[in-house]
């Protein structure tokens, strides 16, 4: 799929527009190479900031059309959907609590979506919305870039196949060190929205980083969460949200196994930069996953050597190898990870223009989003009742 | 201390006895390894088995004098008390089930004991024995081993300086997967007692390995329990003890902050051998220790590059030197981290014979033991009581 | 640099056109996807094979213009020097015989030339090319990506900072694995050409993967080389290149030190897939950066700890952080640093439409060309002189 | 073998003798441990300095009878050969020039000799000792104690059994960088005589550790050096011995391949505690090994996952678990590595007790002390000769 020439059904590029991303911003940027890398996009307009001279500012730096560069989603979407060039998609990249309202105005214009997570700042948001999106003659698509990496697909793949047996284990955990002391306070606007109930809604470390977590746990083993009991903190003084998550996992019965897991997610951990990892158990063999080695998939069948696998060598399945572009040994990062997002989204979008379903194509949707909520709020119901049993309400 | 010519208080040899580790027990073997290492000691008498011609073989295989080799622990504490050259040390090396009655027995006779983990297989049995040897005119040792790597002390010297700051997170985990399937049914001995809770007591992995994690975790960081919660199951079926334990932990306040913790402990984990990992994560920085990599401590001093510190290395402290006997680069492995406690334990006795404390010298006592039980049993309790809080019974 | 929004001398996007690369073709996918990465070009000509209806087809599969997709490089030279919306630059991906003809082509015409590596078949050439692109009115990139990843920045900024002191050692790899058995002979169109002295030169694995690892470690240490002694292997039987280099390096004189190295290429090294690494040892500390983990660079102060520095963490530089797309822990790959070329190109390209030289851009040259094919057909004579020591004829 | 109790032909301890190694020395105190570690022998005797008094203290302090603690390696030949108790093996701890005289006045009494490398300070008294050796009623173990780690006799029985295939490619290296500063101008005694010729001989770096580096790789690949260039460097202003050595390497053909190698041996490497490499290619496989991570073997059978292979995990041959000790997973170091030398030295002595051999038994010998010298010395006339090609002088 993401190497050219092989797409059979590529037939021309997708007009995205953005909302959210302008000047400064990291995650719009990410977005935007994520959307160039495979070719399938054309970025031609934007809602880019809610200030707009910064809008317009960040609009003619990137390139856009001033005419296309709009004050305000909900302009861009009435305009948008106007003209007869106007986009077919638009990635949705503000603080959570902005999600919503663009993610509902242009799913109604019939614009698919690509929205950043977590979905929404609450799960009564993100029910609304799925009810929006189900109705909707649109894609959902949620930015989970991590199950983009084709070792997680990989990983995917064997647990579906059997080759772990049957699932006992799921330990996820997502620390990082950058809110060790009070960025909040001194001028970090990452650190600023992100430790705003306001802005972020009730999840702070859970939501920001845990439901990636999750997610992963989730998309890799095929599990789903019965309940969980969950004990947060701020060990940040002052700070609002929580910056450390210590969670317990039940799963429901699969084949007679109920699996059992942990999750921790944290932003107070020095030694820590992005250090998402899964590791997953089963009555026939284990894997393990480290997000910042992306490209290797250690595996161990139950009483044989742990294997290396790697990224397009020896072993890779098809489901890891199609979302692949270059040889084993060449690392692939975060961005073609992410850009394996966009482009799952492209191939789904020109199948559904011509009425179809993408084969093979796999990408987080407004489930998901859901999922995210419902556990982000299963943890603080959990945490405030002294880590008590909480049955995610999906 | 080690490392001969540096003892100065070195003045011949211990005589030591064992209770346990007969031909083909796995542990015996390793504790007479350590324990000749350093060359503190000389093992001139056995019980070393509960089947008379067992114990008579193995002591003739390991070299002892037919004299010296009992047929019960009491005969034998009893004669070596009575001999001008008998023993001054007892190694206790038999199932959980078996330490209580030896150490008692050793310890009133004034025979130093040194005893291996779990100290006893039930808590009031724990509690009974510290009091024994509170009174006793000798010395209890617990071979909670992993205390003895080098770069454990470097560990724990760094918290205790303050290098990490106050401490907030511990994260300890002790994954096997030795147990994925139910080996107990399939001929091993190891497996068998392990499993079974006339032997091993209430706890199976907790306490197996369990108890080594929280041990390893409390030493290095100082920290005490405060509560806890604990999960635990018995994946392959019919097994009597758990074989994986999820527990979440929250310790006493210290400077104000009360750290928090996970703890998982599993033997059905395909992928790892002897998985015992620590992370401790303070406002200032955070450390990083794996048993199977055990010259190594990763720290990172927040917002500085992580460095790899290693045994005899740059940034090497007195607490770790001391306890290494080879240079930088040339590994030291478990037995050598085992021995370091035979040699702590022996710098201890020899400063009793003269009725001196040995400067420096740490090892795990009595009370590291009764902490043990106390956790297995609040792990047991929690678990019981669907993972509600629990304070351990110290 | 890379990052939008951070460009001030952005000025439009540059005209691309791309010679070779056509379907199926590895490294044409690649320089595109380097190419869009930062969005500094549009790719809008190509003369992508040289069959013309495999030109057409590969042309319409990428969305060119008909019309401009050539049947030849001369025509494609020709017509687009003659547009007023012409190239301003072009990508060369042929094989190592067809680049210099089209970069003399495009040079003469005032189009700068983005060229594959190594840059010529032969020194004659190369030299040759060398005078063309001195006297031409366009700049000349070499793609040596590897130069390209942010943590080589970093090192060769830290050398340039004395952080090593003065450098004594050059330890240079580049192991892979694929040509082990006769994969040319068994219809791997990449292992064809490169196997085969036509189409490849001189050299086989020196060639193709020798010179990057020399082109990265002269890069990185600031070294010049004096002379060298090569073992040259064709391991697989009827190979015509070799597939095996070992090679000893011995360096100019710089501050009083004469460094000396190693270098050692294969492709018949089971057990790495794309093993590039460079060590470079000196007088104050050494460092070691290894390809497949990019984002990390070791760096040892003579006498302290070792540091795992990495991009965009702590003390990264700003040689390393201005070729940095997202943050630490989230990793940029092997396409991030080859658009990193790419990108270094176009700010380079803008610039030179003003008259200007961009500030701190760094990229590969023609002269670093000279210096790779000189390096060949030392390496050739050396060997064929028993491994004789030659001086490179620069 | 080395675990109790399994050994068979066990039957009493062996009487060991010590020249050198008293307060003080690095490497008498290894030996020691080495010898005590699997209580194959009683050390009773030693001539532990040239110093009469501190060779006395040092008896003392290592409990010796001062009787049997002597003031010259002559008497105590002599004395200890007159002896009904008298020691029937000596261990030579001294630099390599006193290796000589004490080898062969132990040999010719009887007396077995566990000698450190290299085995002399010249090829010519290595040639002389073999004939001695030879000739003698008693057997010579040479401590290449490298060859004693389990993954690499797992790595030899690998390649014994064909799972590389036929081997191409042979890459040592060993790396240290402790003399990076003129250490031995600043009061390190073990620098001063290793940089030495009078006490070292005719190589510094190539004789120290160079010679641990062919010699593991000889033993792990079966391979016979058929020549070798090599350039030999002094970093190090005004040292006598090289610091640092570049070697190429060619092997002598083995089923039609004629394998080649490079070996990179250096004092001089910062970033580099002890970092002995072996990497070894064949036609379908290859394997490495590093010593400071000594539990693991990886090994990628060509067109497989690479495989990480442990000491006594899955897949491990009897010839590595009969010289392991503990279970996977905890580790083993460089001690139990020396101490597996020894305890097959003691095999081999118990089994010549009763005229035998011992089985499975396997040492370095006087041989390998000639390949060593041949080496040194072959380096040292290729690099004078501007890094001809020279073949060792066997």
């Amino acid at each position: 799929m993401a190497i050219e020439g092989k797409d059979e059904i590529y037939s021309g590029r997708i007009r995205l527009g953005m909302v959210g991303g302008g000047s400064g911003a990291f995650i719009g940027g990410v977005h935007r190479m994520a959307a160039r890398l495979d070719d399938h996009y054309t970025f031609v307009a934007g809602a880019l900031s809610s200030t707009p001279e910064k809008a317009l500012a960040s609009g003619k730096e990137l390139g856009l059309d001033p005419e296309r560069t709009y004050g305000s989603y909900e302009e861009m979407a009435e305009k948008e959907a106007a003209r007869e060039d106007g986009i077919e998609a638009v990635a949705i990249v503000t603080p959570n609590h902005m999600h919503f309202g663009p993610a509902k105005a242009f799913l109604e214009k019939g614009i698919h979506v690509i929205c950043d997570k977590p979905v929404t700042s609450s799960l009564a948001e993100a029910k609304e919305l799925k009810a929006i999106a189900d109705k909707a003659n649109a894609l959902f698509i949620l930015t989970h870039n991590y199950t983009g990496y084709p070792m997680i697909r990989q990983a995917r793949a064997m647990v579906a196949k059997g080759d772990l047996g049957d699932i006992r284990l799921i330990q996820a955990e997502y620390p990082q060190d950058w809110l060790t002391e009070p960025a909040e306070r001194s001028g970090s606007k990452q650190a600023e929205w992100r430790t705003d109930p306001k802005r972020s809604g009730a999840g702070g470390a859970i939501g920001d980083i845990g439901t990636h977590a999750l997610n992963l746990a989730l998309f890799v083993s095929g599990a789903e969460v019965e309940s969980l009991a969950a004990d947060l903190d701020s060990f940040v003084e002052g700070r609002q949200l929580d910056d450390n998550a210590h969670i317990m996992l039940r799963f429901k019965e699969k084949n007679g196994v109920k699996a059992k897991g942990m999750l921790w997610a944290s932003q107070v951990a020095p030694g820590f930069e992005n250090g998402l990892k899964i590791r997953i158990c089963g009555t026939k063999g284990g894997i393990e996953w480290v997000q910042e080695h992306p490209n290797i998939l250690w595996f161990t069948p139950f009483g044989q050597p742990k294997q290396m696998l790697t990224r397009n060598g020896a072993g890779a399945m098809p489901e890891s190898t199609r979302v692949s572009r270059i040889p084993a040994g060449h690392p692939e990062g975060y961005l073609e990870g992410f850009a394996n997002i966009y482009s799952e989204a492209a191939l789904a979008i020109k199948a559904f223009r011509d009425g179809k379903t993408a084969p093979d194509v796999v990408y987080p949707t407004i489930e998901d989003g859901v999922i995210g909520l419902a556990f982000i709020e299963a943890c603080v119901e959990s945490s405030t009742n002294n880590a008590a049993w909480v049955k995610p309400n999906i």
